[in-house]
């Protein structure tokens, strides 16, 4: 039982825009030709031909045309959906019109490309009451077109304190009858406006962190069954950097984010699918480090732990400059706090079709136990970390089951690399839990 | 003056459940009969005898005739409140109709159990229209049994985006003429599913902070007059962590929480309320260590800082491998930022009672000084750390002191265990203070 | 393009409250007198004769005729906007009565002060209901005394969950016929009073940092068209700490904050504006510190990070206690990684000026490099660090530039420190730029 959905996936990991016009190049539609012929983990979620701020002001006209032209060409065989952005804003009617023709034409039948049109996504969007004058246009480009109402989904893109506020009211205003607000998809934080709009001041210029903005984006998206997508990463060589983001904006159940390259796209394509082997981390000076497999062993060698057996076989055990004299028992509990464990694809799918044994024989709840052998300066240390699972453990750890079957049903083009990176057996097991 | 309360006690530190109906136990419900009984630190504030997800759904029948035989025998000597959780899904309406059955059956005088209870818990609710439906089932369950509109209270987890946003929406929606949502008392988050409801993913599968919903559920709590109380902490075993989270709860004015087991309820009454002894703390690295209190000398014993006198009177103070070259005066300051102080409850009460002398006597503001001797690597140095009192201190100050009479008032069970903890004559001064 | 606002000034650095009337003094409008005579650096944008909690109760009525005399004297002269607090409480009505007639004798044509009194402060609100109530008493002040109606600024703390959640509404209620709610001004926290009512605990007693308070307030100045101010750092000898808190107030678009003493006042009106000169961060431990320029070199002096070149031509980077063998390539890489760039007003200036350039010339994007010389440990390593200036980033770049130009017009008092501080030339280009 969840929130209703008025569209087809589940869940989008990918936003990718691109310029619909550039200035200079022979084929001004470059870019979108470029970007619709992508497949793979390297194609996005969700494809935006950018007719707003990625494209010049004087070439948004010819944006328009070469959306058209591409689309109509390329379009059916795109595994992603197609939804470009065209111009708005909250405080300027004449923009706003602009973005209305630019719809418009785009979904013209007589064009040939809105079958492959999923939706538009609206920039720069106020309080929620600009949202609905978004709708109705949304409403009367259909309807001038001869297509169903709410066939075209609206995405906006949240980059003010007012847009933030308007979400909060979303839920109450879907459904009423002046509006064709079930049409809503994404809710896209778009940080660098957003920082312009709420006057903020870094010493660097770089952008805060919002943690409330995204905080606020996922709710929304909660409460009235859409999905929050997080905004642009412009350092593109910062990969590390990216997935960082993603993992702090998956932990506030924002599962999508904004991609500037193929490059982004892969890594966002991957971010939320949980990892091919499983990993122990150990805690060191208030982060966590990933240890090494070797022989069997996790190895931790750095030196913010260090760690001894003394002759009369009691530990002394170095954290943070602080020496601990432990025995057996203090050392395997001191040890456990210390560590953690990043369950792979493979132990999850284990998990849950235990669970599932467990549940079908009338049990409400069952151990699940990690065990490893930790060596630290050579010493060797077996730890094992039992987590109770019941049916909330179940559920929670449904979620990127749920998203990798989602990815798998809806994105034909990634089975190969789905396979190659899981193993057919993993994905086929994935895709049979959780029916019970 | 305050947002005024619709109940009796002000403050909850302690939401205790317990499964009703145990399958395959001689006396199914030996849970609720041995919670029934517990008295003193042991026993909650609010007890739940939990007929939702704690109890399979096939032993909920008999759950709510365990609920009703054990609060019969046992509900008048119960030193807390009872307030059972019966079922409930803002999705469900089959749900809610079981819930509404079970609060009916709960509830007749004719079982013997009503005289009890307090109220019900409501789980899994969604928007404020949601509330409403909940509350109109207690005024019909209210009307049927011959009970006070209103003499029921109603609690709820906060277990999705949408009930968080409802709870901006609760101050408002109370008092008007077709809700008696007046009844209203703890709002309480269930982070297990409202993670899952936010789709939220962790690489561990560990439950995310969710500071932000923890803010609007004490901003809530605050803005109707209710109770804020924080979610289950599951990992049993892990005190300090469970005092950590209390500690950050408190923080943001979220002064309950739920407790799974009698030691966490002992942790949980007690954490809320002032120490026994005051203790000062060294800033070390980013964290607040704190020092031990050796022959009146406060000292720190780590690695993390240190100290050396030089043969010319000054200083040099390491810290974080830097190091400082200070005269007596510099040390001394320096020292005074890196150090606080946590007050005791002898503390606060004297400075409470000076400020209410002070005032009397005319005078607005006070300085209030703490002095201690530090002892770094067995160098000695004097500091004093002294705080402006004003009317707002003293309010501030007020809040753990109204805490400790609430539940000194409220807990007659638990006078010992207190007289114990801070002696005879703190009680009696903490109870005569702020009533100027 | 920016939300209409209905004020002069766009910023608020500075929110400065004086006694007015205190006890036992020969003159007891002494501290009002005296702040009313600050000028420069040293005088706020916003002055606060406060006639509520920094004013004994029994002294306010002779407060009320201490601000009338001394703003009838000095008001015309003083270089901010004077702004009375009066008393006010959500849930007294007597206090607000008393407040209403507060403001009717201060706004008194025949007392000779209301041409130089801008606005009132509200504090302790409640929901926007009660926002209301005060409003509707300064229109009813406007009206009895002549005053144009609206001319009468109204700014509020906000010291309770329920002012809170009334800031989300303001935007919604703003312009309705029955209030005159556009004469709103500033949204000022008050953390002493909201920790209070929010009933917080830290062990300490100091104040919690309530993150999600100050974006909420910012988020709503925002979509209001309003100014967001912190409330008052109380421990004013920790120079340090206040513009920490200011820097972080930044990063969220709370660009204004309140100012207990002339010293604060200097800080605060400084701290939002761009520094004199530009400076590189080494990330250390987590920590950015600031690295000292020699003879053209930034160079880090701590044992936090350690550089080494070996005979091979390699290098040992050591940080936090793990050594990494690198090429100058990857060290460069690394080193590029862990330092950011702090620009000075004469760095923007040239950066924004470049920008516009190249905009006139067609060009949407260009690079803009930042080099340096660090040494670190007697190494010498140059970096260079580009950032892509777009439009958005160009904007983004405005915000403190902005709020230069803005003080710069409003406070002809401060053009000699302004012109001290940068120079007579980086002034002038900076009043220039942004004007394309």
């Amino acid at each position: 039982m969840s929130t209703q959905r008025h569209y087809e996936r589940e869940f989008v990991r990918t936003f990718f825009t691109s310029p619909t016009a550039v200035k200079g190049e022979e084929d001004s539609a470059k870019m979108i030709r470029s970007a619709a012929q992508l497949r793979g983990m390297q194609a996005p979620d969700t494809w935006i031909p950018d007719n707003e701020d990625a494209t010049a002001p004087s070439m948004r006209d010819e944006g328009v045309q070469n959306i058209i032209e591409v689309v109509s060409e390329h379009g059916a065989d795109f595994p992603g959906e197609i939804h470009p952005r065209v111009v708005w804003h909250r405080e300027d009617p004449s923009t706003r019109y602009q973005g209305f023709q630019q719809m418009l034409e785009i979904a013209d039948p007589d064009n040939g490309a809105v079958e492959n049109i999923d939706g538009f996504v609206i920039p720069e969007v106020g309080g929620i009451d600009d949202w609905k004058k978004a709708d109705e246009f949304f409403t009367i480009v259909e309807n001038e077109h001869g297509l169903d109402e709410g066939s075209l989904a609206m995405s906006v893109i949240i980059e003010s304190g007012e847009s933030e506020l308007g979400m909060g009211r979303l839920r109450a205003e879907m459904g009423k009858p002046d509006n064709n607000l079930e049409r809503m998809f994404l809710l896209v934080d778009g940080e660098v406006d957003y920082t312009k709009d709420m006057r903020a001041i870094t010493p660097t210029g770089g952008l805060p962190p919002w943690p409330e903005l995204r905080h606020n984006t996922s709710r929304a998206a909660s409460a009235a069954g859409l999905v929050a997508v997080d905004g642009p990463y412009d350092d593109i060589r910062d990969v590390e950097g990216y997935n960082e983001r993603m993992k702090n904006n998956q932990a506030k159940g924002m599962l999508g984010i904004w991609s500037l390259t193929p490059n982004q796209v892969v890594e966002a394509n991957t971010s939320p699918l949980p990892p091919k082997t499983g990993s122990w981390l150990l805690e060191v000076g208030g982060e966590d480090v990933e240890l090494d497999s070797v022989d069997g062993n996790e190895v931790y060698d750095g030196n913010g732990v260090g760690l001894e057996e003394t002759d009369d076989g009691t530990y002394v055990l170095r954290v943070g400059g602080e020496e601990h004299e432990l025995d057996e028992d203090e050392l395997r509990e001191e040890l456990l706090d210390m560590t953690s464990y990043i369950p792979s694809m493979d132990d999850i799918v284990d998990s849950m079709e235990e669970f599932e044994a467990a549940k079908e024989a009338g049990r409400g709840a069952i151990a699940m136990t990690q065990a490893a052998t930790l060596e630290i300066d050579g010493v060797e240390v077996e730890v094992s970390n039992d987590r109770m699972w019941d049916e909330a453990t179940y559920q929670a750890a449904m979620t990127p089951i749920a998203l990798f079957q989602d990815v798998y049903e809806n994105r034909p083009d990634q089975h190969d690399e789905l396979a190659e990176m899981y193993g057919a057996d993993v994905v086929e097991r994935a895709m049979q839990v959780g029916s019970v």
